[in-house]
């Protein structure tokens, strides 16, 4: 999940390979604009096929493809391709539209409003819709009768439910990993996300989540003065130096967002979804502040602990995905930082030109109430930021809540890996018997009709 | 339901008024768009309010506007005015963008596809979730708590039963009369609505049906000479001399409409609703060609049983809501007319430059595939045109199927009239019952969540 205040993508790196990973790529017209009759664009949206394993009326893996080039997705969600045979599934992985490769309008898609304004989640899912549509007209001979089902991580676990819930004619269910549906304004205590980095933090260190606590007041002390912010320059080895306390302000915000992508990606292994990490990197990050650190020597640890990420705000999160968070300093190791909707939406016109609509997605999904839904597993891991605007709690027995214990952001989708705790080999588990039950009530439906 | 191959308003006449009827009237603000960021334009949409029976903890019955000025709506959907005593309902008619006195921009509205392309199910669809979610927000002393059950005839009735479908948080069930949700490509023998048609007819007089038959090929031996032409303008009244062939065919393109028209309308009692008509329109129709006619006499015939409509293709059936009509002669009484569905686009862009997106409506709502939805009501009178198209057979147990015996157009929401059959009388019964076990069940789950 790319949130509001943080994102990381290089997207320069190359797509590490995976031995086990081969697709075709298709391109499939979409409208630009589903819901409006006056733009007639269209434009190809980018989709990879795996038929290795199908086999006739063996059911279809869709997966809801989120912020970002969708090789990252099909590469980082092994969980498909270890379960692909098993199941006897075909694979698609859907490109989000304006990610990758499937850009609405080429290299003017993020020009202005006008070309990036089609930009939302109900397109997308319209999108997905008239994909799978399509899959089963084209590719009638294997997909007619198929089951879908949908899968995604964090905004594409989202989307993934929502998929389910909008339109349950396309997917017989869907598997929601570290979906925060409820992370919006009205819905969620804005002060969870941060709680749980903290958490994710104490879960290795005390001390480290004290001198992280600390290490605001520091910066801010030695970032008050032009020898300081030499210092910081320099430990942080940062490309430009630091000239002004608005400056160090932003090697702050930059700091929040790098604490927390070191909680969401607290793989149990080496990975490297955004940026190559160590396995635990949360364990090897405190490793430099494991005891009590103060004044230039803590500042020291901190530089060796974090790593350098690229930030950015993420469009949606300054249309519809606005997603509050606040810290206190005090129930969490950050700054104190409060939500302020307006600031924020202020922050969003000047930089996009748009006009926020915070309240439209509570409308359009319906907030809490998922009561009406079907189907659909929503999966969190306890030390995952991102879990407290999940949905913990089920309101039907088709709704099926999965908590996985020291789980980061959507391991369960993740290959699986001999250093994977227990936690996470139940949640998979768990998974595919509930999977295995949908497919078995959708073939004794079919047949029942027949 | 004003379908593409015909529609009568008379929007000039001024709107009956009926004693028990009186409601406030406001204007809600809402974006043009809900679904793109480039377009921040906002429009004011008008809802008629009542709250005469209101009582804490009293349910909304909420009218999902169609396609016209909610006042008719609101003025021919007796049923709510009926029971909102006995349930202590508050009523809201909210009109749907682009008709009546909502329209997004002015006079301009209609201009061209730039200014009318956000016309669609799905805009208003999100229309009435956020306005639901004003009305809890606003009058949240009265509403906060306040279950809304969607109501809705013919097109209202199909966009309620999808309120339900697609924002089951916003409505805890709807009653969707007469909607034919399945009248849609692919999802409906295109023969079966003008069989419906005649069935209507065959109901009073065979004979009746016979003579419409042969009228077809009558008119079109007497209209292929200059004096048969004027024959023809004269019984008919005409305002504009019949000059050519093509002239003849616009005139068997009306009857088609009249014809159907009067089916749909074949209520018990005189009413006054698109047109003033007397008590079973049909049978008094047929009284004029209740024996064997030909030649000039059975043009005679035809030019009394019928009376002037106004004729438009509906706009909304030119991008989404494409519905296959076909008639072949020997099923119905009508002339042999095809579907085409390559033509019928043609027409569309002809006359409103705009694109025909034939099959994204089945893609957006599901199609046939209805079985993940819960507490909907699906009323359709068997003699009604638009029953064929209509959800006959329920998919789960929260979806209730209810045919109203030599019904017409949902006559079932229509004011209770001494001049009902039994069968309006028992369908409305069991609507209440229905909707009695809603609001129980709403209440329970609630207690159960304290």
């Amino acid at each position: 999940m790319f949130n509001g205040h943080c994102l990381q993508i290089n997207s320069k790196k190359s797509i590490p390979e995976q031995q086990s990973i081969r697709y075709k790529t298709v391109f499939i017209k979409q409208q630009v604009d589903h819901f409006s009759y006056g733009n007639n664009d269209v434009f190809d949206q980018r989709v990879l096929i795996n038929s290795d394993y199908f086999e006739p009326y063996g059911p279809v893996f869709f997966y809801t493809g989120n912020e970002g080039d969708i090789t990252w997705f099909c590469n980082n969600t092994g969980f498909l391709w270890d379960i692909a045979e098993e199941f006897n599934a075909a694979l698609i992985f859907a490109e989000h539209r304006y990610y990758g490769l499937s850009l609405p309008y080429g290299n003017q898609s993020y020009k202005d409003p006008q070309h990036l304004g089609h930009l939302t989640s109900e397109q997308a899912l319209a999108d997905y819709s008239v994909l799978i549509d399509y899959l089963r007209n084209e590719y009638g001979k294997y997909f007619a009768k198929s089951p879908f089902i949908a899968f995604g991580g964090s905004y594409g676990g989202m989307l993934a439910s929502w998929m389910r819930m909008k339109y349950p004619a396309s997917v017989i269910g869907a598997l929601a990993a570290s979906a925060p549906i409820f992370q919006f304004e009205g819905l969620t205590d804005c002060g969870v996300f941060y709680k749980t980095v903290t958490k994710a933090y104490e879960r290795f260190s005390m001390k480290c989540v004290s001198n992280i606590r600390k290490s605001w007041q520091v910066i801010n002390k030695i970032g008050s003065t032009t020898e300081g912010r030499k210092y910081i320059t320099k430990k942080f080895s940062l490309c430009k130096p630091l000239t002004t306390v608005n400056d160090v302000a932003v090697v702050k915000g930059w700091l929040f967002n790098t604490w927390t992508n070191l909680a969401m990606m607290n793989y149990p292994y080496k990975s490297n979804f955004m940026e190559p990490l160590p396995a635990w990197p949360v364990k090897r990050a405190c490793s430099y502040l494991n005891k009590s650190l103060d004044h230039e020597v803590l500042i020291d640890g901190i530089a060796k602990a974090v790593k350098l990420y690229y930030n950015y705000r993420w469009f949606q999160s300054c249309t519809e995905m606005v997603m509050p968070m606040c810290s206190n300093g005090i129930d969490d190791m950050f700054e104190r930082r409060d939500w302020n909707l307006k600031e924020f939406c202020d922050g969003c016109t000047n930089k996009f030109k748009v006009k926020t609509r915070p309240f439209f997605v509570v409308s359009q999904y319906g907030g809490r109430n998922i009561s009406a839904a079907s189907n659909i597993i929503f999966s969190n891991g306890d030390l995952d930021p991102w879990s407290g605007g999940g949905v913990l709690n089920s309101p039907n027995p088709s709704i099926h809540v999965i908590l996985i214990k020291d789980g980061a952001h959507h391991l369960d989708l993740r290959f699986s890996n001999k250093d994977d705790p227990d936690s996470v080999k139940q949640a998979r588990k768990r998974e595919i018997e509930i999977i295995q039950q949908w497919l078995k009530d959708y073939w004794q439906n079919l047949k029942e009709k027949i």
